[in-house]
């Protein structure tokens, strides 16, 4: 285990009806909220209606920024901080999923920062020159990015279709209410790739050198086992209860960063993946559950024991030493396997991908990095034969 | 699941030579400190000079109060709180374990109350005429209490020896500085003694009657099963410091409430240890090895599958289901073999204590509450024969 800091001081609110705390809950923090949120899903399921009632029963003055896509782009951060900036607004209210929760973190701190925010995404060595960011609340309708607790925002700037990231204490939400019916009418093909979003930031983080981290190991097999369990149930049951509420807690505890404590997580297969979701614009977990076979069959001989603990452990492979590959590759097809029966895809192919531009997006993966990944630091050729695994 | 709120902003820094940061840390929140520890182990071990040393490199200001005894006094947190009022104390800094912490946090909440601080102990709900309290910081040399990241705190009032909690976010460490290295020197029974201290704190929370609670089931699950696997292993090797970090870290999440979230604990068991450890002066952890064997072999019957999942899944008990309480009776086995493994008693007996005073403590226990524990709703008769069967 190495030395860490763990520090996370989001209130998580969660449960039936919560939303109606919208309004007392931001009344703590400011007065002029700028309300952000995606296209017209919350409007149809009826958690818009709940939250501007919740914030006009406190009488909060509010203005709106809908249009948040997949991907959230700089184009719509840049003005949402315009707006911030010309209206006083003093809190950034996301209601919607990551998308939506990155894109209000990015205008909380682009309304407060003198510069041009997008420098920050680019090179996060500026990271200390953010002082200040207006604070931002989350009401969650997607279990899947984990934003709503999260240290990080993730952001798609149109010019060069970078997709890049910042990690800050700052941006934590203060507070986020978490109520599983707000996810009851997500389509199966959204549920799917939430749970697979859910289930990489849970291996990322397992699959670390870092060794003798029993218990963090074991916190992540839990998560990990929730999400393989419950996630098909949900695409079975959408509108039970109890199946909604595991896999919403287990995605919002599995990236607020306990579990990564002590460790070094990975990140290979998110930074690989943001290329192909950032040119071919699928959801991000959808390439997720196809970078993250691949990524294991090019890097698992790093250490072949900590795959076997997981192939054990997660996925119950029963073993003999004779032969550890085997254990990896059965494991490795019963990932598949879950992906499938989710409605996954789990080939470049699957998602009418070809080869032409994989060459392009390995080296982009690279630019401004040293390495892609720490479990094995990949260089770009390495990063173009996972791609090729892929295929 | 059911509806919560969950909430923990205390910072935490662990590793090795990380007391060396606790001036920076103090300054941040004050510029007074008063510094509060037991008896001589942290003078010994080297912990006390270090943390001196950081306050005075911050050029903080800091006076001295020692003496915090296991199951700490009422007497000397009015005296804490005394010397707070009379020097202008800004922050309290706990160097210790659970009794240093629980003591710091009472002082840092008298310190700020007009009235008298053992009437919110003994009468919980006043705790709303608590509105400010003294940021209070941790050095922790032993992985027992959980205090470090809770927010509760236990007191024992000499007249009467009533031994009373309360539980509030203001009392929350602002951070807890966690170095496995200061727990090297802890002799092998108080090492058992937190490790059965934890494990109470985890299977206090497993036993619950809320359903539907897979996720946090799991998450305690892997907490137990780290604390089962790694205690022995500390005692076999004190020095260890993967083995030390573990349970530390461990120890610290199972009291933080996140493995509390949607669900309601038991702490009948902990209850019934309080009259104990009040009474006799016993270890806390000593007397919870005594009681929890006893407690489950009493209530059981209320959800026998909630006990044999854990039978299971912790204990790997085989089973078929053609007699339930088989099952239950073979991990109650189980665990009381390990807790004999790490040296502690699990019977009254073994403690020297005998049945004269069991009728007077299970009285004393439902005095001020309405019934003991959640899982089974215990009366003062209940509890009488909980007594009796742990002789």
């Amino acid at each position: 285990m190495i030395n860490f800091e763990f520090y996370n001081p989001a209130r998580i609110i969660f449960g039936k009806d919560t939303e109606l705390q919208a309004g007392a809950q931001i009344a703590k923090f400011g007065k002029r909220v700028l309300l952000h949120y995606g296209g017209g899903s919350v409007k149809a399921n009826g958690v818009y209606d709940k939250v501007v009632k919740a914030i006009e029963e406190e009488g909060l003055f509010f203005m709106e920024l809908g249009g948040v896509v997949p991907n959230p782009r700089l184009s719509l951060v840049r003005e949402g901080i315009r707006l911030c900036r010309e209206n006083n607004i003093d809190f950034v209210l996301a209601v919607g999923g990551g998308s939506v929760i990155d894109s209000a973190k990015a205008i909380a701190a682009g309304a407060c920062y003198s510069g041009d925010i997008w420098d920050l995404y680019m090179d996060n060595s500026k990271l200390g020159e953010l002082t200040k960011v207006l604070p931002v609340g989350v009401v969650l309708t997607i279990p899947a990015a984990g934003s709503e607790s999260s240290t990080a925002s993730v952001i798609t700037n149109e010019e060069g279709w970078f997709k890049r990231a910042i990690g800050t204490e700052a941006i934590i939400p203060k507070f986020a209410i978490l109520n599983p019916e707000t996810s009851y009418t997500l389509p199966p093909y959204q549920t799917a790739c939430g749970a697979s979003d859910i289930l990489a930031h849970l291996m990322e983080r397992y699959f670390t050198q870092v060794s003798n981290v029993d218990f963090t190991d074991r916190l992540l097999e839990a998560n990990i086992r929730t999400i393989l369990n419950n996630a098909p149930l949900a695409l079975k049951y959408p509108e039970n209860y109890d199946i909604r509420a595991e896999i919403m807690w287990a995605g919002a505890v599995a990236h607020n960063n306990l579990l990564n404590t002590g460790r070094i997580g990975d990140w290979g297969s998110h930074d690989i993946e943001h290329e192909i979701s950032g040119v071919y614009d699928i959801a991000h977990g959808a390439g997720l559950s196809i970078v993250f076979p691949a990524w294991m069959k090019y890097v698992y001989k790093q250490n072949v024991d900590k795959f076997i603990q997981f192939a054990q452990r997660v996925f119950n492979v029963d073993f003999s030493f004779d032969n550890k590959e085997q254990i990896v590759f059965e494991m490795i097809e019963r990932l598949e396997a879950w992906y499938v029966r989710m409605g996954l895809p789990i080939r470049l192919s699957h998602a009418n991908i070809g080869s032409d531009r994989l060459r392009e997006m390995a080296d982009k993966c690279t630019v401004g990095r040293t390495h892609v990944g720490n479990f094995q630091k990949l260089t770009a050729d390495d990063v173009y034969e996972i791609y090729k695994l892929a295929l």
